[in-house]
């Protein structure tokens, strides 16, 4: 059985302090936080910037800043940022990689309505088309493929997994392919064990893939990707709470509970450098 | 094993005569091709409106022609009008079904990328996202109920079939519940057996469903389906070919390849009587 | 998510002393043990009689012993006792049901290769033929129904699982269902979490199941049917090794475990009193 | 697509002329059943030995005097004779494979309840124990290595798919591996499209395949087959009635059938050159 990889979200755009004091939100405090997701058995950071009252960033200089803290405090753990936003331009989704080169990067793999609907109150909460045509999923390979970063590739369903194929035949991506697969969002692929083992037989054969649980049923997502071998993905940007539903205090317990779950069912998690050999990602050489 | 219900999805848009001289374009051809379909063992006609340039018509006064048309011809065929188009607003994609009441008429079920890539010429030919919102689904859920015509939910990938439950919540759709399967859209759920295996398991207990293939995996696809004891459609609109390869002369000849392919596989054909009553589908009084 | 009901197989008759010295023998072993599996979460014990040297014991008195210890110790737990056996006639495999009319317990559902092969030493260590045919399971289903007894369904493949049709079939046997998936038997299906979801399909709708994973894997089958919803199974029968692969020091800490298991996963476990509601197996009441 | 294999099983032992008067029986009448196989598209012939009472005939001579008239009649068609009998020792069940030294052999690779239940009579009419150890399935594989000829491994769960490994390991076979997944047999997994999927997910990769559905369920699980890329098995052994239920008038009208079937799907039969080439099966110069 391989080693299974642990990346936390940090802290994503959505939730904010009204909903988890947790929550980091300056560059100071994601790195810190990241230090001790890191000290919990993560091995990569994937980091969405925020300004200091806690929305979203997208200028470089956050990003800069955020590069600066996690490098400083975290060694060699592979930096993953967030290009994902509805509503922005697609150069200001990708410039901070371009300036930064992160390791990884995530990316987008198809369109599907992404809402979120309140049995109790009868209604939708957010009733969204996520578009990401194929120019766009094309011009982010481009540019990832010009910086060096490795794409991480989100699909929501079985479908987005498949538009890799003619990215591929066109040459915009090669392997080692790397995907994650989002579970839970209406819309999208629900949540279940069958689906997971579903998705994990679409990818093309030696590729990585991860679980990206949202919501409640992230914990039993995560488990049953360890089971089928693939790595996982905790942190607060996915889900605030613990297994038992009280609220995580901070990313290094998410990852603490994603690492004991891994050991619980007779695993292993990587280390960085173990995390590296594994992805083919090298750490990168700063002049 | 359940008799086997067969739609004829006779013209379509996308397709013309340049490319198939068999296309049917006037409310006379459609309900003649329709008529071949029925004797052939269709019990469903599912119809686009064309120009008589075989342009897309959206008017109502086209869809009455054709109405008067089959049911002159086709006796008590089950009717099914598309709904789905891409920029047109979605008061003129639903304001025939309005008008003429039809048995049944298709509702897309979700978002996504629709796309065509070539290969051989390394560019993609189309790149659109398909854009169905909750709100649209529940618009015209909403339109198709006040005129008492059946949902053929359209559904491209896992996702979209978890997309009715916020709509059975809410009311706005009722058992029994009719679903098609889309598999081979570049953007969608690919087509293979094991992902019809799978969609075949998403439906809620007691739905109805039929597969949908596009392009030359199409025969393969409803042989899938027949063994899987699930609905098939056929025609010019998915398929201009023949399983040999060869141009199909019509709908016609379609569902007779079709229903041959039920026969060798043991099952039978329901007539559109023995379709309406496992469908629940009465034929509709008029005054 | 339903609570999870989590067994120990407190002792099998395979493993001895001389692999690890936790294994309870006696009555008294047996239900001191079980003690600590019910104070840390199980509500099923799943029990063979040894004599006092470790081997397998059939006669009624020994299981009487055991029955007497472990209601003693153990309050209502559900008690199952052991049918299997290779080389035992039928009548010895179930008498002790006859006489103590435990809860429930174990019945074989199929024939099967029973063996085990070493890579190491190129070499078969057992190689039998596990058999049960459908004489014999009627035998056992007679037997149990006689006694009040409820059938815990072993099957190690997928044609075991539907073996139990034409028992329904012929009224041996009535919902409510529980089987058991023993995976990782070479001669029967492999530990995959493919292979559960595949069995978790196969029975009838309402019944019971739970996991039974043999060996190194058990861990991960274990995390594999909580996320699906199933029950669980753990104990020294089973696997002698906790899950960071050091010897397990008795049943009460490979329940620990599963417990904790089941909480990672957001999950939780069902109590004695829960347990016999929800498969339906109320105290049985002595003169 | 790859060119789907088609096999044609002549004649077995369990059936008689009671039930069909088109089971061939001699060497004469086997070789020109089997001729008008080969001519509607069979590239194997899987072949029992009977007496001329249509009683199974085991001995070495009435092989010779079928594999003469058949490579007089049928040119290079590959010749599969049958090693499974119940109650008959395993000398005598390859001496006629060590003697004729054909292209290919059936080998059982597990063990299992092999059984036929009456839902009508509510009664069993078979209830057997079919053994195949794994000191038989290395014996047999011996004994094909010795005479060059390939294993076609019979299997009848998903276990047995699995039980190949071992014997990998051991060096008792090699790659290219040939299946045969037997469904319908009561004791076996149930003739299901999705079993069929599972099953072929179980091989290794690179490994051949075909289906053999037993009984009426035969044409649905062929369907199934060629729809997933696997080879096919048709004749008068499995299943004596055409889809319509009709009796087969001899195997050339099952394999005609079959080849419909192929060709309905968009497929297309590979002869019997086609058909040594995929599968590795060079003609046998003989002295």
């Amino acid at each position: 059985m391989a080693k299974t990889i642990v990346t936390a979200a940090l802290t994503g755009v959505l939730a904010t302090r009204k909903q988890s004091e947790y929550i980091p939100y300056t560059a100071q405090e994601i790195a810190e936080d990241g230090k001790r997701a890191v000290d919990a058995g993560a091995s990569i950071l994937h980091i969405h910037a925020r300004n200091d009252d806690g929305s979203p960033a997208y200028d470089i200089e956050s990003y800069r800043k955020i590069d600066e803290a996690v490098k400083s405090l975290c060694g060699d753990v592979i930096i993953n940022y967030s290009t994902g936003a509805i509503g922005i331009d697609r150069e200001t989704r990708i410039h901070h990689c371009d300036a930064l080169k992160p390791d990884m990067a995530a990316l987008n793999m198809g369109s599907m309505n992404y809402a979120i609907y309140s049995p109790k109150h009868k209604k939708f909460y957010h009733d969204h088309v996520f578009e990401n045509p194929f120019k766009d999923i094309g011009f982010f390979m481009e540019r990832m493929k010009a910086s060096g970063t490795r794409p991480e590739m989100e699909c929501f369903d079985v479908g987005h997994i498949n538009n890799v194929k003619p990215m591929l035949d066109l040459g915009l991506i090669e392997a080692p392919l790397q995907f994650s697969f989002i579970m839970g969002v209406l819309g999208g692929i629900p949540a279940t064990t069958e689906n997971l083992v579903h998705q994990s037989h679409q990818v093309p054969q030696g590729s990585h893939w991860q679980v990206i649980g949202i919501g409640r049923k992230q914990w039993r997502m995560i488990g049953a990707a360890i089971s089928l071998g693939g790595n996982i993905r905790v942190g607060l940007e996915d889900n605030l709470y613990m297994p038992d539903g009280s609220i995580a205090k901070g990313n290094g317990a998410c990852v603490e509970a994603g690492v004991n779950l891994v050991h619980l069912m007779g695993g292993q998690v990587a280390s960085i450098a173990e995390a590296r050999e594994i992805l083919q990602i090298p750490v990168k050489q700063t002049a």
